[in-house]
């Protein structure tokens, strides 16, 4: 290992036989953990090339079970996010697209830092469970169309155990590594092609169009050598996606836009990326196509119906969604108000993140437990005019203790100038 | 720690008090090898500057124990030799430098690799001891002038746990953590004032001249930084020095230097090396006044008595120093013989020592016992015309089985051409 590591070191090329002994021997313990950390360093001074990185992912992959979809008829398009403030875009895409089609066999993740998760939010439905066996997820898809899952310990052990690593090493930020540990994910979940929403601002951890665009390259790379379609959006993250952040009240605001009655952003944002899926999955031609097809299933309510189908079908209490008073709220709220005239011409959507941490809606260490009624209603958003004294945003938290932290993140988040900013789009780009 | 990681992966400095909190976290055991790893790759990639070499010296110094050799009287003067082939300089330099009148409080290492160690050659003499108390050690120093000990556990506990971390995770090739290595050894032996004795060349680890003066600049920018005199000698190790390699043989060679009738290579560093630790200790004014007193001591015998009576204090057989014939000494012999008519263009010292380890005379692991009768005693050097069949080296051993392994080494080491090749000087350069 003494030598692969030099290697590395060195900026050398390392063939799918050394990175297969080293992820192999790291899972196995026979490499110690001193050995990849040192590893990983050389990594982030020297890079992978496109070839090493897709041999990383598929070393990685196999690291651990492989999902077969291939009993669910039709073409297995995942999506993923890199993670943004407020992104419930999961919640309302997997029903939407499911409905128009395409079948959805979907795994996703819990919150983390100060973005939050797909898991977290569906569990605040009352008796919805992500848990449940190889066979039951296969099944509910089959069935239904669609199933979200969490992902068990077998699938990718390779990357989670990388990942942790990688932490507390000041590793984290080298873009094929990154780029692998999505990747052998998706990869090993069974997916036939992904579309990739890479989420580039101040509330992301990718925070220029520079960077996403590098990310792009490698992940689209790592696809074709695994021969697997993948497209990739860019979309900003400097503010939250739509108004809400927060488990229950993201819930409620999916259902708005389920039921077509969602912020324009997250609306748009969803009909493209669901657009992308259609096209990839082989259900529609084009994208204009594609818009047209998932328009029709808001506006004839079979996409909320997908939605409440789906929701029973794991196990949640559907008459939460037909009364969202129903979902967890929170006893206590605070109203945050502006200290000026002026257009809003930022609201970080990092801040907003951390003051719903603080509200109680995150995890502040692995095992903090969630508040899923507490979280943060935007009223007023970047362009918006505010007056002195006006309501900018509503905070919930169970614990009023709770207040004091998150309204000095509020501070932060919110830039109040005189002049209106020009528009920014929310697609950046599309790379395919 | 990860902080401190990435603070040092972007290339930032780091203080004193961060470099402690590594050191002491890494000794207690509160920082993980996994993080410190990481961070001596970040070192190996970003450097340290002058200031944080000599923080990181001076934090790992006070890791252990501090001799204090003030009851000594005189300045005490130290030399470390990077590390060699047949480099039996210290066994020379002590006594005659003691001889001389500057105390020798002399800390020795064991041989590790290709290269031999002070200590072990000196085992090679029946009852001889370098167990001491440190009370021992000062009062032996005090009465003699001389004494040579073991570096215990309690000395620099941070630089063993360090080297041994860098040995396996690719972090060893960093000119400043070999400078801060060294120097925090020697500064916690109490010198006051080091020669150090850089080796250059194929058999040692520092392989250009360039190099050499990289890490003769960062170990002469810690002496300044920390009060203390730092004189430093390159020299070639191309081949090794003098003729004998292997425990008892170098001692022989070593008296032979002490009374006059060594090597003209050995004899002549350990002139220049010993001049320059007369001059820092104050007992001469200068490097003439230097070489003389030293060859005054070899020609009245004072040189060799004094290697007697520190090896009598240590407990060891004079007789075997008088009656060479009682060191260890080999069953077997065999020549090497020349396959060529020509001159000695190369005799890498490094395919040297490794036919020396092979032949028993070094430790092919940590734990691996040392045949001191073992060895190769060289007859005939670069620049030296030779003939096909004529004998170029002997080789001994007390085990037939090794010699067919070490004969392949010679077999590289030696190389024979049509032209004479240009002498080189043994000292390349001297910088203070």
């Amino acid at each position: 290992m003494v030598e692969l590591i030099i290697k590395k070191r060195s900026g050398e090329v390392l063939s799918k036989e050394e990175y297969t002994t080293i992820i192999q021997g790291f899972i196995s313990g026979e490499i110690p953990d001193y050995q990849i950390s040192a590893f990983l360093m050389a990594i982030y001074f020297k890079g992978l090339n496109q070839e090493e990185t897709a041999n990383l992912t598929d070393v990685m992959m196999r690291s651990g079970e492989l999902i077969d979809l291939k009993e669910i008829p039709g073409t297995k398009v995942d999506k993923h996010s890199t993670g943004g403030v407020g992104d419930k875009t999961t919640l309302v895409l997997a029903p939407l697209v499911a409905a128009a089609g395409a079948p959805v066999a979907k795994m996703s993740g819990r919150g983390l830092g100060h973005t939050g998760g797909t898991l977290d939010k569906l569990e605040s439905i009352k008796g919805l469970s992500v848990d449940m066996t190889r066979k039951e997820f296969i099944n509910k898809v089959k069935e239904h169309g669609i199933a979200v899952c969490g992902q068990n310990e077998s699938l990718v052990p390779a990357d989670k155990k990388l990942y942790a690593l990688r932490d507390v090493t000041g590793t984290v930020e080298n873009l094929s590594l990154i780029a692998s540990s999505i990747m052998s994910k998706k990869l090993a979940c069974g997916a036939e092609a992904i579309v990739i929403d890479i989420k580039v601002g101040y509330g992301a951890s990718i925070k220029t169009t520079k960077e996403a665009e590098e990310l792009a390259k490698i992940m689209i790379g790592i696809g074709s050598k695994m021969n697997r379609k993948v497209s990739v959006f860019f979309t900003a993250m400097s503010q939250p996606l739509g108004y809400a952040v927060g488990n229950a009240l993201e819930v409620k605001e999916a259902i708005d836009t389920l039921q077509g009655n969602g912020p324009d952003d997250l609306t748009n944002l969803c009909l493209e990326l669901g657009s992308e899926m259609l096209v990839l999955g082989k259900v529609v031609k084009n994208r204009v196509e594609g818009i047209k097809k998932l328009k029709d299933q808001i506006l004839s309510g079979a996409a909320y119906e997908k939605f409440k189908e789906f929701v029973k079908s794991q196990g949640g209490e559907i008459n939460m969604l037909e009364k969202p008073g129903l979902l967890p709220n929170a006893k206590y709220s605070e109203s945050y108000k502006s200290k000026f005239d002026g257009y809003i011409t930022e609201l970080n959507a990092l801040d907003i993140g951390l003051a719903s941490v603080k509200l109680g809606a995150g995890r502040e260490t692995k095992n903090s437990t969630i508040d899923y009624g507490a979280g943060i209603l935007l009223k007023k958003k970047i362009g918006d005019f505010v007056k002195k004294g006006e309501v900018l945003a509503m905070l919930y938290s169970n614990n009023q203790a709770n207040f004091v932290k998150a309204m000095e993140y509020m501070d932060l988040a919110y830039k109040i100038g005189e002049d209106k900013p020009v528009s920014k789009p929310l697609i950046l780009k599309t790379l395919t």
